[in-house]
């Protein structure tokens, strides 16, 4: 049987998502929980797609297989209790047996927080980014609306990363809206090349502060330059929000 | 020169504020942080009282005595150059000689956080305590008000505290409201005893969950007898929001 998981995680203490040799990740931790629940057989888990250490997730979607009987409502309770607290299951459900969480995703959404307060906050160090400079949001939201569309985002893109396939992805919504003394940058879209979602925000934080013009974004896509994008912002900021599939499936 | 600062720190990392052997404290931190710019020489601090392990402090305030020539701004900037990222300095400033920062405190006020959600969040596990169950927020509201004015809270103090004095101390405040899906229990008095906030939030989940009559804590104080009150709530949970001190002190 097959089944599908939505997580919630806390990406601080983790080296990112993904299996790697010696490091505690996202997956080796749900794989471990669910090998207990499988009398010690490995069971592979496969998401929608990676992040990096210290990027968090409030609804990342996985698949697993298991021939486990259980009933669905236990599987939830079950793993939650193998698990840590910064690593919640949301929902496991039965799924069809071609449910593929990466190559059925048709939509993803990331966030990425700034805290833009005069001090930075004690309880914000893992979850935001602390910029206490002036950012014009109105600026920011006419740059994101450069950014919506099908679009070549090779300038958006880390250069050192390995692709296969063109780097042409669709943004559905970008905008930035304001929540007390956070800025809360949304995109969705297709989606996202290796740190797309950083490199955008790094370069719409400096069109928030003045330093680019806000038609700056068209620019960089079109020359298809890493080096003409902004920084990358930091990790701690960016949380995968939610993924979408086709309904059914 | 006495100077008074205000300190915000997230205390999941530290067995507490107070110095302890070989244990990491907030003020072991802060003590550390001022002997740097002291040139080795210790400098000792006075917080307005002490805080548990995994209890946070959104404003707490110490005091310390310093011959270093240094303008009043630049304290701010100094110690949080030399301080982990969960304890922040949000002010610095100059005070009387006899300012003490634990005898001088008139008011002070904590919060307790519940996270009242059918999942717990894998980013409040430090930060809130997870309770999963139906509270009747009118039911607290009207146990709250039991509690104000001035009471000997023998029954809500920690049967092992070493407590000097009588366990007489006046609640001004104290009310339960809601954000979302967050329940913020809010207490303001003269001081409190040892586990003393906890004990009441203990005794109020029961409170609101109907496990105990709405009237109860007028029983409990005049018993007082610790084992009538509820159950000392989780540390986690618990914020010191802000310590008073009288105008110009």
């Amino acid at each position: 049987m097959r089944y599908q998981a939505i997580v919630s995680y806390d990406g601080s203490n983790y080296a990112g998502y993904q299996i790697q040799p010696d490091r505690v990740t996202i997956q080796a931790v749900i794989e471990r929980a669910l090998e207990k629940m499988h009398q010690g057989r490995p069971v592979k888990i496969t998401a929608s797609g990676r992040t990096d250490a210290g990027v968090h997730a409030h609804r990342q979607v996985f698949h697993f297989d298991s021939e486990l009987v259980i009933p669905e409502s236990n599987w939830k309770k079950a793993l939650n209790s193998l698990l840590p607290d910064d690593i919640v299951i949301l929902k496991v459900k039965e799924t069809t047996p071609s449910f593929h969480a990466r190559y059925d995703a048709i939509k993803k959404t990331y966030q990425y927080v700034i805290l833009n307060s005069d001090d930075p906050s004690p309880f914000e160090a893992n979850y935001s980014t602390y910029m206490p400079i002036k950012l014009d949001i109105s600026l920011i939201n006419q740059a994101c609306a450069d950014l919506i569309g099908e679009h070549d985002f090779t300038a958006f893109c880390a250069a050192n990363s390995y692709v296969k396939g063109d780097k042409i992805r669709t943004i559905y919504e970008a905008n930035c809206t304001k929540d007390k003394d956070k800025l809360i940058l949304s995109f969705t879209g297709n989606g996202f090349l290796y740190n797309m979602v950083r490199i955008i925000v790094g370069t719409l934080i400096e069109i928030g502060q003045g330093k680019r013009p806000v038609t700056d974004i068209q620019r960089i896509i079109s020359s298809k330059d890493r080096s003409q994008a902004g920084k990358t912002a930091p990790a701690q900021g960016l949380y995968l929000n939610h993924v979408e599939y086709e309904a059914e499936k």
